[in-house]
């Protein structure tokens, strides 16, 4: 007897045929005495479309019309769902955001969850229904729409999950779980059965996108356990938590491998070396919102002068260049090198700052496949070496190798 | 200036066009400092498509599920509507049937509206917005989406308009307002330019369908004056109110000529001639839903028997005869006679009773065209007489000629 929060995503109620087939799952799985809320996303392309339609009708549709659009979407997937489940003989009801409690704060089409006030949803279980709430979607101080942004419906679960106290909040998506490093580049990837909210959204930061940060971060917040699974079959998938309750994941300090070719890296040439010199250059960065990564500084061989070198996303590289460039006559730079023919492999893992070792282990992977490090940085939970594009698949199998050896062998 | 409220139907949002053609036009007819309310349904046939997609999940679609789901049509014209006259540089914005204060019974799919809570919306117009309510649409106790049902938008227009004490109510529809019998029978036909509540009730009943009756009574029972006028063009149309104004629209007494043949006649023979036996009949009729119109008592040859007359709808003639069928046993009926070509021919008017020879005016000129008089019944309002249906079209012009006389003759 359990009470659990199952999200579902708009493919698993694109058509009626599919909308039975979630609805016959669910009760399967369900024992008897376990409450269950349903939150789910629009139809298929609904939301797409609404967005094409709006195109139509204004080139800037304002924020507010927007969100009183889109929040039609999961409006027709939750009575059909509801629907559903009755005509299965299931007692079911369906809840919009706003029903469900969730209040958000007023930036629409991008609105934060501040409060979930749940005493309707519980009311409805109590009463023996399935509660199917509209993800995505809620309601701000002023009793207007809102929407979460993509992805919403993931925070909305986890939300509603720590609004109702539920035991589980499962989250199903198209993949299995959390795997050590993408199984379409390392054959040898492994499921995880567990990994802390540290560890994932790391892994997400660092380009593992299974799940949407935001929802990781609701759920460390709240204190929720989070199910990732396959909507496709019944196995187990990764569960989220705070700590880990299997002695078998104790067992690797490194807990996934990733991989971004998304990037580029910039070097600032013949910097002086003064105060307020990075601040400068960062900040003029940030206001023309360049996402900087990984930053090194370390030493040139011209006195008085330093190399500035940062990696960001390739979309940004062009605004970041342009802003070094009204920056360079000003600040006395020599030169800006760019590379965009270049790759991050990265190592995660909650345990690695007390494990000597790691750093060095990861080093070696590389260096045995001759691949050449150009950045290296570190965080409190990751290693992170930038390297040249066309190794980056060797590079992260032989680094999962060496942290995952293979058992078969 | 002035506070209007103004109802369009689904055909004037059907398309992005169309609704810019509607904001161009309320834009081109609004004075400086008019404030605007516009209530508007789903565009074009979108609720029928809700409807065909329900019915593909559950052929008794839950009707609060159903209501959720039907609410999402109104809900996408208010955020394109308001997105467009935003896109005119007109400030505009969208409210929902609960958002705009529109409570109601929870009698879902045919709810009945029992407060406006007009705050929000007196508010928005403060600010300076058009303020676009979603029609058919308001909120329950529970919290719950509810629908109007059919016509439910004229409703939805008239409790705005009574909420916010708009000084007018204006019903665009497809005809140009309300005529003395329908053009398309009667060539000579004259737009009213005015007409009471009353009357209009009595010739919706009638059969002359302009308006919902439910939103002409509650604009009765509010006191706001109602504008039905024409979508095309912008001719003034006829305003439904308490009184008249026009000195002008007080020279005929009778308003409208009437015609309905979607009627049959039952006769039952033989019934006992003592008390009670009508209740039992027409009790009996009534919990079958069969919903009884004109009906006549008129003695029998037979001694201590009575013939028991009565019209229906066409559609109710085999549930009349089913029930009837089950009492003749019982109450010893000889026989039960059928009548389905016939047709009802009515005049209305509020001030027929003070009006000697009304009735026999129309006797007179149906009497001119050899046209036969089967049942004749009256209200404090209106005559209507049972007529052979091949002879309808003939008796309306004949009724409509002598009330009306042909000014160009």
């Amino acid at each position: 007897m359990a009470l659990l929060v199952k999200k579902f995503g708009g493919s698993s109620v694109a058509t009626p045929e599919k909308i039975f087939h979630l609805v016959d799952r669910v009760l399967a799985e369900k024992h008897e005495g376990d409450q269950i809320v349903i939150v789910v996303s629009a139809m298929g392309d609904t939301t797409d479309d609404l967005v094409t339609l709006a195109g139509r009708v204004s080139r800037h549709m304002p924020k507010r019309e927007m969100d009183m659009l889109l929040a039609t979407g999961e409006q027709v997937s939750i009575a059909l769902l509801a629907a559903a489940f009755q005509e299965r003989g299931q007692k079911a009801v369906s809840l919009t955001g706003p029903q469900a409690g969730i209040r958000t704060n007023d930036h629409h089409t991008k609105a934060g969850i501040v409060e979930v006030k749940a005493d309707r949803v519980l009311a409805e279980l109590e009463k023996g229904n399935i509660v199917v709430v509209a993800g995505f979607q809620g309601l701000d101080d002023e009793g207007d729409v809102t929407t979460l942004g993509r992805g919403g419906s993931d925070t909305t679960a986890v939300a509603v999950a720590a609004g109702t106290h539920a035991d589980m909040c499962e989250i199903y998506t198209d993949v299995d779980g959390v795997y050590t490093a993408d199984p379409r580049i390392v054959p040898g990837a492994r499921k995880l059965q567990e990994i802390t909210f540290g560890e994932m959204l790391e892994l997400a930061r660092l380009g593992a996108g299974v799940m949407q940060p935001r929802a990781v971060e609701y759920g460390e917040h709240a204190g929720v356990d989070i199910h990732v699974r396959s909507t496709f079959h019944e196995v187990e998938g990764t569960i989220i938590r705070r700590e880990y309750t299997l002695q078998g994941e104790k067992e690797y300090v490194v807990r996934g491998v990733t991989s971004d070719v998304n990037v580029a890296k910039i070097a600032v040439r013949g910097v002086d070396d003064k105060p307020g010199v990075a601040f400068r250059i960062f900040d003029a960065l940030a206001k023309v919102n360049v996402d900087v990564d990984m930053i090194v500084q370390s030493g040139s061989a011209v006195p008085n002068k330093n190399d500035m070198v940062f990696t960001c996303q390739k979309a940004d590289m062009a605004d970041a260049v342009a802003v070094l460039e009204t920056l360079k006559a000003e600040m006395g730079f020599t030169r800006i090198d760019l590379e965009a023919n270049v790759a991050k492999v990265s190592v995660v893992g909650a345990g690695m700052l007390g494990s000597p070792g790691i750093a060095a282990g990861m080093f070696g992977a590389l260096a045995s496949k001759q691949i050449n490090l150009i950045v290296v940085s570190t965080s409190e939970i990751s290693i992170s070496c930038l390297i040249p594009r066309d190794q980056v698949e060797e590079a992260v199998n032989a680094v999962h190798d060496y942290f995952f050896p293979r058992t078969d062998k």
